[in-house]
Formats: C-alpha cells, sequence, structure tokens
C-alpha cells in the first residue's frame, strides 16, 4: 500500500514546486515515468521516453485526434450496436537521438551512468535530461537533452542534443531519426519486452493488428526530411518532419537517409575534449481527414522554416511567457506546503498539456500522453475539465465546446438509430460516431448530453460569451432538450410525473436503470437551460432566433414541453431511508461487503462478472454524490449529508474520476480529514501510480478534477446558475490557498487563510460574489476582506462507521445491511430554481 | 400476409394424413423445402437437398455435438464473458448423385421436369422423390431418388437412386459422391447463388471462416471410400464413408476417385431403354470426441459391413417398425381434419427426427435440420421438449437429461466465475461451456437451471424412474438449488422475503431485472424438488444418498435452506392492477405501442436497439403466461385470467417459443379463438414459414409443443407435482381428438369428443388420473368413460380489446395505456404446496 502521507520516494524525486524531479534513472518503472515526463500542447504529444530510444514501455507520439477506424465486431449482433471502432495511432515517432561514442552505442539501462536527473519544467515547459556517461572504455560524457511541444506554435517540438566529452577525444555520431513504429520495424526498440503477457483491462486501447500507416511521401534534403502516410481506414494524413542544426567547434560531417518507415540525419563528429557539441532538432507535425500529404508538407516545411528562422531560443521563451500566462490565470497555491504545492502544479501543468491546443478537437481521457482509452473523448472533459478551463483558460473551453457542436449531426444520426429525436452525443469517440462496443456501460450514459449542456451553461455564465451561443452553440442545447423530451414519458397512472427509464448513470457498477438520479437532475438541467437559451436569444436577438428556428425546425410548444418535462421531472427519494435512491430501484438491493472484499479482488471489474456486481449496491463512482455537486442548490444540507453518509461506503472509487467529487462533498458536509483523503487520492493518483495504469497515460480528468477539489471543495465556491458564492472549508491544518478564478473577462484573486478570505481583482474591472450568504461586489483596486469564524461543520469519524452494520443472513454468513439514518430529513425535494 | 385458415398451397402441397408431399419444384424456396424434407434421427441429419447437389440454399449434413470452437472476441471486454464460442460444422455431403445422360448433367432448375412428386414418409421415415426427365436431345428419363436416415442404427443412411431411360438407349453415368465443402470446393454447388448480402440476425449461426475440418484419412477401395478429418481447433474427429452397389441388366463399369475433400464412386452404364439401374448407396458417418479416424474407420466399416450385408431392405423395413412403434405411443388423431392431422404429425415427425437418437448429446434447437442458432442446446429442449418425450419416449427423455447430467462439471465452474455456489447451467452450449456471448439475453437467464430441474422432475413423475435419480441425476438437483439458495437473498428491510435479483426471465425483451416472476417459481419449485428427493433418497436408499451426500459436501442444514427460501420466495403481485407482474418493476415502464408498430418493424430485435426494447412493456415471448403454465397451481382461475388479459396484448410473438403457450393459456382461460389461432401459428410456424427463418432449419421447440398446445391446450392435461388431470377444452368446431400418455409403463389412450372423454389401458396395467376433480384409477380391459357437460368457459373478444386503449400524451401524441381490470382479485397467493 502507498503511504498516502509521502506517497513519493523523496529521495528520487525531490521537492521542487515548479518542476518534477527525477535523481535516478530505473527500467523497472518506464511506464509511469514515461507518462509523468511526456510533454504535449493538446495537439500532439511526445512520452517521456529515452531521447535515445531502445529501451522503453511503450514509444509514443500521439496526435489529437489522428485515428484508425475498424468495423467492430459483435461477438453477438443487435440492431444499433456501435459500428466504427476508433483507435489513436501511435504517430511516427521524432523523439529518437541515438549516440555513439568511439562506436559504442549509449544504451541508458546497460550504461554506467555517473550523473542523472530529468525535470520537467512547469514554468519553462521544457523536458530536460542531463547526465555523464563513461563509456565502456573509461571515458566521460556529459550527455543533455532536451524536448519541448510549444504552446504557442501548434505544431512545432524542439530537441536539443548536447554532448561534450570531458576526459579525451573521441569520434562522436548521433543520429536523428524519426522511425515509424507501425509495423515493429527496428528490432531494437524493445518497448514492452520485459512486460508479461497481458491480462484483458477494458480500459487499455483495443490494439490494431493490421499497417495503418500507408506510407505515401518521402523527401530528406538538407538536413531536412520528412515521412507523409495516409491511415488504411479511416484516411487521415500525416505528415511529420523535421529540419537540423549543428553549433560545435568540432569538425563534423552529415548525411541523411529515408526510408518509408524510417528517416535519419547522422552526424559524425571528431570531437575534442571539452569541446560542446550541439545539434538542434526542429520537429514538426501536421495531420488531416483529408487534405493530400503534399499539401501537409508544404504546411511542414513554413513551420520549419520559421522555426528555423527565429531559433530556438526563441520557441523557449515564447513558451516561458505562454506558461507565465496560463499560471496567472490558473495557478493555484498552497501556503506552506511544497510538495502538495509541486503535485497540484504537476497536475495543472497536465491540464493545459491535454487541451491547450486541442483547438477544434476534444480532449482525450488521457490527453496525448498515451493511448488508454484509445485517444477517445468521454464526459470527462465537459464534466472534469471545461469547469476549470471556463473560469482560467476560457478560449480552450470554448473550443473543445465547438468540437462537440462539429459533430451535431452524427449525435443527431445517433439519437435516430436510437429511435429518439434530437441528438445522442456518442459516449466515447474520436470521429464523432459511436464508439462504445457495450451499451450498457456506454450508449445507455445519456446523461453525455445533460453534461456536455452543463458545460456549455457553466462556460456561457463563467463568461458571458453570448455570441458563441447566437452562432450555434444553441443547438446544442435545443437537440439535447430534444432528446430528452422524447427519451422520457409522462407516467399515465399514478404520479404523472416525467420519468426516464432505461439509462446508466455515471456510476458504471450498475447499469441500465430507471429514473437514475443524476441524469433526471442533469436532464432537468438541460431542459431548463435550452428553454431559457431559446426565451433568452428571441428577447435578446431576434434574428438570430428565428435563424436558429428555421435551422431547427423548432416550435414554441417545444420550449413549454421542455419546462413542463423539467418541472416534473421524477425525482428518486426515499423516505424511510431519508436519502436519494441512485436510482428508482437502487434500494432494493443487496449491499456488496466492500470491508470484506479483499485487495485482490479490486477494482471489482476485473474481478467480477458484470451480471454479480450490478446485482449489488456497490458504486464504482461518484453519482448522486457528482449530483450533490453541480446540482448542488437542488439539494438541502441535510440531504447532502444523509446522502454522502449513504453513498460514501458503498463507493470503491474504482474510477479515478470519483475521489476528486467526493473530496468535494465530504468537504462540503464536515468529514474534513474525509475530503483530505480523497484530495490526496486525486492529487497522487498518477505521481504515485495509485490505480497502478499511469503508464496508459495522465488521467486528464483527475487534474483538472485537482483544481476543483481544490477551489469548490477546500474554497468551497459554488456558481449554480451563475450565483458565484464562497463558504470555505480550509483543512484545519492548513496555512492558507490562494486561486485565481476569470470571470466574465476580470481575474479575481481569492487569498483564503483560517480567519478570513480576501478577495482581490487581478485584472479587468469587478466580480460579485457572495461569501456566506453576504454579497459583494469586488472592485479593481479595492480588495475586500471577509473574516471567517470557522471553516464550515467538523464531523467526527467517517461514514462508514456510522452507516454500515453487521447482520447475520439465514445461511448464518454475515451481510453488511443498511441501517437507517437518525437524523431528520425533510420529505420534499427543493422547488426548481425557474429558469426563465 | 399467411392465409391462417389455409396457410399451405394445397396445389404444390396436397393433403397426405401420413406424409408431406411435393408435386412442384421451385428454385424460389429451396431454403424452406430443404428444411420441411430434411431427414435425420437426432445423431444425424441431412438436408433436404437436391439430390443431385449443385443448386442449394444450404447444402447440409449436421452431426449432433460436431462442433468447431473458436474464441469469442468481445468489442469491450468484462471479466466472466463466455470465451468459448461453438458452431456446429457442415459435415462432408454424402447425398450427392450426380447424374449425366449422354454427357449432359441433371440440373433440376434448368432441365425440364415432366413429372415431379417428393414424399417425406411419416411411417416409413424414407425420403422421396420421382421425376421424368426430358433431355436436351429428347429423352425421357425417370430418376427415382430416395433416402432414409436410420432411427434403429444410430450413423446409417441409406439412399437409393434408381434410373430408367423411357425412351431410347444412352449412355448413363452416375458419380456418388462424399464432398466437402468446407472451403467451397465444388464450384458447381451454387449454396446460396442467389440470395441477397446477408443482414445480420443474431438467430443464425456464426460463420466460420476458416478451415474447420483437416483431413486425416482417405481410403477407397471395392465401390467403398472413406474420408477422416479432425477439426481444426475443438480437435473432435469425424469419419464418414460410404458403400456403393449397383443392381441393372444393363452393362457397367466402375471406377473411385478420392482427394481430401472428395469422394467419388463413378458408374458408367450403357442403358437399354426400360431396363433400369438402381444404385444402393450406404451412408455412415461416426464421430468422436478424440478418439482417432483410424478406429471411427473401423467403426464405418463395421456399420457398412452389416448394413451391405442386410441389404438395403432390411434398413427400410427396420425403420417402418421403429415408427410404428413411435406412433402407437406418440400419434395424435385430429378426428375428421386431414389438414391438421398432417401437419401435426409432420410435426411429431421432426421430434423424432431431433431427438430419438441423440443419445448422450443435447437436442439442438433446430435438431439436425439446420444451423439455426449454431447447434446449441437451450432450454428449449429441457421447458418445450422433455415433456412430451417423458410421457411418450421416455428413453430419449432420460438420454438429454443424461446429457445436462455430464456436463455438471462445465456447470459448476461456470457458476463459481459467476461469484455462485453449485452449478450454473450455460445458456446456450454445445460442449458444455457457455457460449452467449450477450449475457443479457444469455448468462443472465439463469431461470435455466429451474428449466432443467423441472423437465427432470416432470420426467421423474411421469416414469416413476428413481433408479436414474439415485445413479447420480440427484445431483442437477442439488446443484441447481444451491445456485438459487445463493444467488438470492434475504431482504433484512422490509418483507423479508427471499429475493432474486439481476436476471433474465424467457422474455428476452426485457433483461437483467429483479424478481422475475417466471423465475422466481421456477426456482421455488426447483428448491422445493431437490429437498424432496434428498429426504425421499434418505428414507428409501440411505446407502445412494450418504454417497450423494459426501460426493456433493451435502450438509443437512443446506435442504432446511432451501425450504426456507422456496417458502419465503418473494412472488411480485401488483394489488392495484391486479395481475402478478413480470418483475419487480415491469409495470412501471412505458407500453410499447403495438397495434401501431408497422409490419416492416417486426420482429422488434431486427429494428430497435435492446435498450429501446427494454424500456418498454413489450413481450419477446410469453413469461408470466409460461408460469401459468408450467406452476399452474400455484395460481387461482381469476390471477391466470387476469394475467392473461394483461400480457396477451403485449406479446409480439417475435419467438416461436411463444404461440404454443399462448394457446395453452388462452385454452385454459376460455379465448377459445384465440386459442385456436396460437395453435395454428405453431402448427404451421415452419410448414409456412410464418417466422421467415425455416430455411435455418426446424422449430424444433415448436413441434414438441404442438403435441402440449394439443394435450395440455385442448386436451386439458395437467400434471403438477405428478398428479394427473383432465379439464379438457375441445374447440366447439371439432369433433374429436385422440392422444396417448404413457406414465410409468403403462400405455393410456385418450379419446375426447364434445360429449365425453373416454380413457383407455393400450398397454401395461393402470393410470391414475383426475377428471374435473373426480378422481379415476383407469385399468387395462376396462376403458373409463366421463361425460363432459361443457368444454370449459367461453370468453368473448379478445384481450387485447378489453385491455388496451388510447391515452394523449403531453406532447399530443397517443399512447397506449393499461386499464385496471374490473373483476376481483384475492390479494394472497397461494401456499406453496408442500413438497415432502
Amino acid at each position: 500500500m502507498t503511504d498516502m502521507t509521502n506517497p513519493l520516494d523523496r529521495q528520487r524525486y525531490p521537492v521542487d514546486e515548479w518542476a518534477l524531479v527525477e535523481t535516478e534513472f530505473s527500467p523497472a518503472d518506464m511506464g509511469r515515468t514515461e507518462t509523468l515526463f511526456a510533454v504535449g500542447n493538446g495537439y500532439f504529444g511526445m512520452r517521456g521516453n529515452v531521447t535515445e530510444g531502445r529501451e522503453g514501455h511503450t514509444h509514443g507520439t500521439f496526435i489529437n485526434g489522428l485515428h484508425e477506424t475498424w468495423p467492430i465486431r459483435h461477438a453477438e449482433e443487435a440492431y444499433g450496436f456501435a459500428r466504427v471502432g476508433q483507435t489513436i495511432v501511435n504517430a511516427p515517432d521524432a523523439k529518437i537521438m541515438r549516440v555513439y561514442v568511439d562506436d559504442e552505442p549509449f544504451l541508458i539501462s546497460e550504461a554506467e551512468v555517473l550523473d542523472y536527473s530529468r525535470r520537467l519544467d512547469f514554468r519553462t515547459g521544457v523536458l530536460s535530461r542531463d547526465l555523464v556517461w563513461r563509456t565502456p572504455s573509461g571515458k566521460r560524457v556529459l550527455i543533455q537533452a532536451s524536448r519541448m511541444v510549444s504552446f504557442s506554435d501548434r505544431h512545432l517540438a524542439v530537441i536539443q542534443y548536447d554532448v561534450t566529452l570531458l576526459d579525451a577525444d573521441a569520434s562522436v555520431v548521433v543520429s536523428s531519426q524519426i522511425l515509424n513504429r507501425q509495423d515493429g520495424t527496428d528490432e531494437y526498440d524493445r518497448a514492452k519486452s520485459t512486460t508479461a503477457p497481458e491480462q484483458f483491462d477494458p480500459r487499455k486501447a483495443e490494439s490494431l493488428t493490421e499497417r495503418v500507416l500507408q506510407p505515401r511521401f518521402k523527401r530528406a534534403d538538407g538536413g531536412r526530411y520528412m515521412l507523409g502516410y495516409r491511415t488504411t481506414n479511416s484516411n487521415m494524413t500525416l505528415v511529420c518532419g523535421a529540419d537540423h542544426s549543428i553549433e560545435t567547434e568540432n569538425a563534423w560531417e552529415e548525411s541523411s537517409h529515408i526510408a518509408d518507415d524510417l528517416a535519419k540525419h547522422v552526424y559524425r563528429i571528431k570531437a575534442k575534449a571539452n569541446k560542446p557539441i550541439r545539434i538542434t532538432k526542429m520537429v514538426s507535425y501536421h495531420s488531416s481527414r483529408g487534405v493530400p500529404t503534399r499539401e501537409l508538407a508544404d504546411r511542414c516545411d513554413r513551420t520549419l522554416d520559421r522555426a528555423r528562422a527565429e531559433g530556438a531560443e526563441t520557441a523557449v521563451a515564447r513558451q516561458r511567457s505562454w506558461l507565465d500566462d496560463y499560471w496567472q490565470r490558473t495557478d493555484v497555491e498552497l501556503h506552506g506546503q511544497p510538495e502538495l504545492q509541486q503535485a497540484m502544479r504537476w497536475n495543472l501543468f497536465q491540464l493545459a498539456q491535454a487541451s491547450a491546443r486541442a483547438d477544434g478537437q476534444g480532449v482525450a481521457a488521457k490527453g496525448v500522453s498515451g493511448t488508454g482509452y484509445g485517444g477517445h473523448y468521454f464526459w470527462d472533459t465537459e464534466i472534469y475539465v471545461l469547469p476549470v478551463l471556463s473560469y482560467t483558460s476560457p478560449i480552450a473551453a470554448r473550443n473543445a465546446l465547438r468540437f462537440r457542436q462539429s459533430i451535431l449531426g452524427e449525435s443527431r444520426t445517433r439519437a435516430k438509430e436510437l429511435n429518439q429525436h434530437g441528438a445522442l452525443f456518442p459516449w466515447r469517440t474520436i470521429s464523432g460516431q459511436e464508439s462504445s462496443a457495450y451499451y450498457a456501460a456506454g450508449t445507455a450514459q445519456y446523461h453525455i448530453d445533460a453534461d456536455i449542456s452543463y458545460a456549455l451553461s457553466q462556460y456561457l455564465l463563467a463568461t458571458g460569451d453570448r455570441d458563441f451561443l447566437a452562432r450555434g452553440a444553441i443547438d446544442i442545447l435545443v437537440e439535447t432538450a430534444r432528446m430528452w423530451a422524447d427519451l422520457g414519458f409522462w407516467r399515465t397512472n399514478g404520479d404523472s410525473a416525467f420519468h426516464i427509464h432505461g439509462v446508466t448513470g455515471p456510476d458504471e457498477y450498475t447499469t441500465v436503470v430507471n429514473d437514475n438520479l443524476y441524469t433526471n437532475v442533469m436532464a432537468r438541467s438541460n431542459l431548463g437551460a435550452a428553454a431559457h437559451a431559446v426565451r433568452t436569444l428571441r428577447r435578446d436577438d431576434p434574428v438570430a432566433h428565428s435563424r436558429m428556428a428555421k435551422r431547427l425546425a423548432l416550435h414554441d410548444g417545444e420550449v413549454d414541453e421542455w419546462l413542463r418535462a423539467a418541472e416534473r421531472m421524477y425525482i428518486p427519494f426515499d423516505k424511510t431511508v431519508g436519502i436519494h435512491p441512485q436510482d428508482a430501484q437502487f434500494l432494493e438491493k443487496e449491499v456488496w461487503d466492500l470491508p470484506n472484499t479483499p485487495p485482490d479482488k479490486r477494482p471489482l471489474l476485473l474481478h467480477y462478472h458484470p451480471l454479480v456486481i450490478y446485482r449489488f449496491q456497490v458504486l464504482k463512482q461518484a453519482d448522486v454524490v457528482l449530483a450533490l455537486f453541480l446540482q448542488g442548490d437542488l439539494f438541502t444540507d441535510e440531504q447532502k449529508l444523509a446522502d454522502f453518509d449513504y453513498y460514501d461506503p458503498l463507493t470503491t472509487g474504482d474510477s479515478t474520476l470519483s475521489a476528486v467529487v467526493q473530496s468535494i462533498i465530504a468537504a462540503e458536509v464536515g468529514y474534513q480529514e474525509l475530503a483530505m483523503k480523497y484530495f490526496m487520492a486525486g492529487l497522487f493518483v498518477d505521481l504515485a501510480d495509485l490505480h497502478h495504469n499511469t503508464s496508459d497515460g495522465v488521467h486528464v480528468a483527475s487534474t483538472g478534477g485537482m483544481w476543483s477539489a481544490l477551489v469548490f471543495g477546500f474554497g468551497g465556491l459554488r456558481d449554480h446558475n451563475g450565483n458565484l458564492t464562497l463558504d470555505p472549508r480550509l483543512p484545519a491544518d492548513w496555512d492558507g490557498i490562494t486561486f485565481r478564478l476569470t470571470v466574465k473577462g476580470s481575474r479575481m484573486r481569492v487569498d483564503l487563510v483560517q480567519e478570513s478570505v480576501t478577495l482581490t481583482i487581478e485584472e479587468g474591472t469587478e466580480v460579485s460574489i457572495a461569501v456566506r450568504g453576504v454579497h459583494h461586489t469586488v472592485e479593481a483596486g479595492s480588495p475586500v476582506v471577509v473574516s471567517l469564524a470557522h471553516q464550515g461543520p467538523r464531523l467526527k469519524g467517517t461514514p462508514s462507521s456510522k452507516r454500515i452494520e453487521g447482520e447475520r443472513r439465514a445461511d448464518g454468513s454475515v451481510i453488511t445491511a443498511t441501517v437507517p439514518i437518525s437524523w431528520p430529513i425533510g420529505d420534499d425535494l427543493p422547488e426548481l430554481t425557474a429558469v426563465d
């Protein structure tokens, strides 16, 4: 078990508030470190592979959206099952710089390495590795390698490779390569060679067994080479190229070699001791859904020409400047806690690496850092990433929403296949088509429609960007509202409420249920937001409204229907137990005996048949509890406590999406120790590889979630319907935290300490916010200081100690049972906050 | 639409009470007629392909249990998903007799055929086809082909091919072949060449794309040839051989040819006009799970030696004699109704063809007549076939149950994979391993355990075969009871009943539900039967009991637990609507608008995503209504009527398993016209191809179900807990019916007419039966005549007219809704009939 008070080996990873630093290389955990030291800009990314190639867990270079398709073959077919599998392509690897001294190759795991340090700097955005190699003949060689993927120049990476002989002269050869490993071309690259045969794991990518990248183009000329490909089935194009230069006082010569899957530029240097050699490799990737490779090659040339002309220093300076801006908007400070500060900044840095230049693409579950989940886009983006971006990098949030807008056509088609009106967004996709082959935990998660609408609404409220809505984003709201209005139904006998049946909520350990609470409250919000948006647009911009109404054939009756459905949406509530059941039948199930489930049976999904898991009250991840956060104004404090008390002991956290949400609500209801436990579990999920799959890539949703856990959880911020409120929950042993919010163009800094919170406008004019019920307008130049009498309720113990106890069943075995809770709960749900 | 009053074209298929006769060949519906004219004995079967090969929809020869395996590749993996796909192998085709006259081949669809008649005789068990061919040069040739698969000699088929020139001399060549079409070896065989590209249909077999039969052995010598194979993955062996003889006064010569996939024996005859040529081909198939092909070849030799020595006449005579016995036990007479009589006997003949010599194998959904459902064994056998066999061919029922006993090991393993104690029988299998790749409508159908126990209990009650139980069949009851006791749970709050969650009932249009009524009542019966069997065995045969208890590590507490669970089994009942819900949540779902679903959207499973179907109250097949039949003593007459009224209008009958059950209960509750409608739908399901997939093979369960529909439905027989009762429901316009029952070794004939029923012992000593509550012991030589005042209640109209009416939903569209029924329903369930 990982010691959560000190989850990182600080000998190997010393604390640095602005960098992840490694002082020792280990071939044993390359999969993990390749992910932790990956660099990327949201468009493309390079895993932290050893620069010299050779050894590696997964040699990986990923371009957002560059995918191959394959026909999904279902073992047993049914109508409407997803047809088109999509898998991110591992692009040709331009990271490789092989070095030979006196013809001896440098192989990090076999070489005698005298000194070693690797550093991913969050302020410069550069990954650098310095080491001294003692060659078999005893010569010491200083090798300094660095790489960066430019945030400002979307298609550019810069690699520098410095070699200095410390003792004696020698012949030095540096071979800079681009290698397409598609068919295992290079026998020297031993990726995964040491790992055991793989067990099934649905979280990994489908592996592509046929050749994906068909060579279409190659060129080598004057220190620049380029390789062009077209994917076999998806018909996408890709060109990658590199441009080389050398600075040294030593004598050298160069040569190039080009083949379909390998480009080499080789420097042969007669190196003198202490005369440094610096090789600079500018790399460019361009890809497209159909532009010919020749055209992409021109684009590569333009990128490389400019980069070469400006030089590496300019690229590095721009990177630093871009990140200065980023941190100004995004940084979160944990006063006097350098270990946590470092981890938090690593997470926020990953957020930028996954999303900054995604531009028209989505943000994949692993960003551009690995192949996990096949490079697919999920609801993670909308629920865990976009809320952060909306308050820190609104343009990135807007771009991610534009991606959803761009796949409305496919989503309409999918809704039709599922017999529904409107649009049903794919549960997992790259191309826009549904790619989820297991519908019970895929297509059945209709809530993705509401998740996307939620992210759009939050973006609009945070930015006030009405123009975006008028330019077509409103179509998302209308088409999703239509889907809900059609999917649900009015029960004619009984309660005459609006019900939604046969769906799966966020918790995938229960599937295809009736009236999932999360789905229903989120759909309600979706319906209300759509009605509000349509009516506001009609009032404010009749021309845009009428254009939209015509485009979507929208009639007034529909909007009325949405509001009726929202008003009468069925919200399951169990008066006896005093909680919101996860779905209409959840409480009728047996309770899984989680305390007595051995660790080797976790996560459950890898050790139990779905039928077994589905039969019990047990959660993969927060479901009702997520609703308590996202739609917190619909629930009373007492309900939140009761619900959290009930669900927290049933939640395995087998999904990394869970901890951050549990942390936020634990903080709100008063379980401060528990909030901290979940916060730490999220903060170190990758850094300490808590889920044992960091090698597949960064858990991007969790990195976004850490900002939320800090700002919404300990910070106590809420933004329901655009009303900013603050009710802080600073942990008792923390000095303070500082975070920033950009709201409608103005950036406010929040300095929270135990006794007070200080609100300061750093940029722009003013921000309105209520602190514990008292409204403040914070204006530029006039910081507001609010005294705090406390940091919220403090509950002792954990929910599990209160809510579960052993009982004996008929056959004598002990089961865990739910015990009715003791405090009074209101019978009625809060009214729907009017949305219009 | 098929005219159900006269579903067969009587020009083409004239009425014959003891045969299916075809007077005209059509290439348009070969798939259907190949199935209708198939011959088989339950061990192996030959489709009714044209003897000369060439044209065909599916050239098919199937050996029960001869299957290939393949790894099931799930598009998205999960723990415990079925791993081993199993598909019946299309064995080498020994039916082929090609004929050439003056070197012109006979091709039935292109030839000028002057006369044509094909006849499948239910009494002789021989398929014969007579025709006159006018060759292109104008010569008329009489060709008479016949084939039979022996019921008495399990591995033998006899083919006779007679050619007589009617006008003039000619050279005649007859080429008798065995052809392994595995790789499409014969370009002249145009199977399926005229059909459109196939649409997906989950009811069809998975097609095997790799070579399945690896040649291991071949031999040709003295008019006999033999081909031996081993299957690529499943490692099964197969040898098929044939032995030839010729009778003619013409001069002839013969030659043989043998290759890996083709054996030929060719007769060249200098034929004179009116000098007949008769070629007899004895065919033998032997297969095994591992015996080497050389050993199987020896077995083939022995079969062929004996058959040759005895001659074809003996084989034909034995076939006739076997069938005489069969009909004596099995025949059902419909007085004065030759059309229905013919159809009924065709169905009963299929029952023999599917089950007679299955011996240690199961009875596949299509018997040995086609590839539908991959040659798999399902619950169909136990619920639709075994009850018939138990009363007519008990040895065949016993053999089928022994098959289940033989796969107890695999079923224990499967239970473990599903986290349960005891044994869980595979939903679909050939080898014993679960092969159902879609768990929601597969593995989740836990009721298969109860279905098998039910069939075993009914067999024991019908035969009194205690020896079978003591010899190990009791293990089935014990291991299935254990599964139920472990699967279900005691709800600790609320009703303290025994609940079974997360299962699918027989109706596959609703899956993975809680407390499926059918499952719960059948599990209750299973638990009771197991307890009863264990206690009876302890009393009657303490040695066998103690051996069993040791073998299964059974302790007394378990039996008590089974009885407790049975006694407190939760039986869902809705007091408001007054019916038994199909499952705990069934009535909360929206009602599917079946009357307004267009015919081109049927069956629903081919036109709607499962998620859509599952969301509604709509049934693929009888579910509660099946429970009303199988466990009829648990329900009052009023409950049966209410339940039938409710479910019948919601039932699509998209499964052929439904009509027979609906017919039986419609007859019982008093919907006589409806009972007749469903009876006809079952009787002609294949003969009139009502489900458009007869080409995939005979619906064997439905053929068994027809006996049930007549005996249990119109005959009104019931046998709950072994108590035979009769409450007839003879249709008003029928003169009478006669059927036979073999009960504990005595055979009783039942002659039912409108005014009375006469019970006569045909063989054995006596049978006990109650007619409308009055008990009779019918003794040999003393027929009992009971007067009947009526034939049960007669209700007017149909359930649909009473139970469904239009309502308007919020958006203005009309939905169909359930209307509470008007007659009083008792609140309480009947007590469990004591099983010990």
